[in-house]
């Protein structure tokens, strides 16, 4: 230790953890000091969580989710509906839909939304990839999944043009009030669309 | 992929995060899923860092500092005032008494403050080696360099009754203005700390 400045280790790995997004100088000293005290097995645990995360998993060539085949498990399916796409921003979107055992189609995801502030735009998505599958063929319904803000609007409407005059039925998922939400509570852009979306009860 | 579930590569390094302390599920996965999409450098760096960090460094046998060497380089440091000890909660607050480079003696890291609250008594903290180095002799003043907070005050008054009656001077950081602050901006406590510290201009 050179006096004023930590053991070289203890630097590195401050500066690694602020590396990652939402991490500051602060957390990564915080999280730094916390390992030096705990078990020697926390940290080779996440070290090796790490390395095997870059390892074994990919992109599936098709559907660009994650996994550890190749293609993944959901493309290989041969019981899922092939003509049903559903085209979503993350990997943890088809997670949240197939949680919900409502969807037995296949997925596309796009790893992200068109987003000018960030300066994401449609080549930075695997949008060429979804339009080259759809241009193949054999879908006939297509649902954008893309998250209701204004990124995931921007990027359904962008795929809403790109995907037109393929024949293919384009759909969204639907918008109104959440399940086990307050009416009261709702802000009044959702409230306009629960209204908008309203359906006959039977 | 088995349908609902993630790879079991990506829901692990999630779960790892997520132990960490002040790193919820969410900023687990959301971490996670950047380093998915990062470089793998990035992923094998912090890897690499999290092995150095438990392989290179240990405590000093001495003052309980972070070090590469043992005992540390203050430790080692004959040029260094012999007399003089500096107790500190953290080796971070050595870091910090470094930088002013007005501090020329040892130091001994608490590892921490006494806090009933969180379940910490002195019999957690490197008190226990601390008062055999001062009965051991050979200093003359301890400077108490606890934090201005509830838990490091306790411990400071916890070490002035351990420490008393070896005949060495214990003294404590001055409480006062903090150096570009504003008066207008500062809270009661330390303002009232400032009055009764005053000191004559000369």
């Amino acid at each position: 230790m050179a006096g004023n400045v930590l053991p070289q280790p203890v630097q590195r790995l401050i500066d690694e953890f602020a590396r990652l997004p939402g991490i500051g100088p602060k957390s990564a000293s915080r999280l730094t000091f916390y390992l030096l005290r705990a078990a020697d097995e926390h940290a080779f645990a996440l070290a090796e969580a790490l390395r095997d995360l870059k390892e074994r998993t990919h992109f599936c060539s098709i559907c660009f989710n994650i996994t550890e085949k190749e293609p993944c498990l959901i493309c290989q399916d041969a019981g899922r509906d092939q003509t049903l796409l559903c085209v979503v921003e993350e990997p943890l979107d088809v997670v949240a839909l197939e949680r919900t055992h409502a969807f037995n189609g296949r997925y596309h995801v796009l790893h992200g939304a068109i987003s000018p502030v960030e300066g994401i735009g449609p080549e930075d998505l695997r949008i060429a990839e979804l339009v080259q599958r759809v241009e193949q063929g054999g879908f006939n319904e297509i649902i954008i999944a893309t998250n209701p803000t204004l990124e995931g609007d921007s990027t359904a409407l962008y795929l809403q043009r790109r995907l037109a005059g393929h024949g293919v039925k384009l759909r969204s998922l639907a918008r109104g009030l959440s399940v086990g939400g307050d009416l009261e509570y709702t802000d009044e852009i959702t409230l306009r669309r629960a209204l908008e979306g309203r359906q006959d009860l039977h």
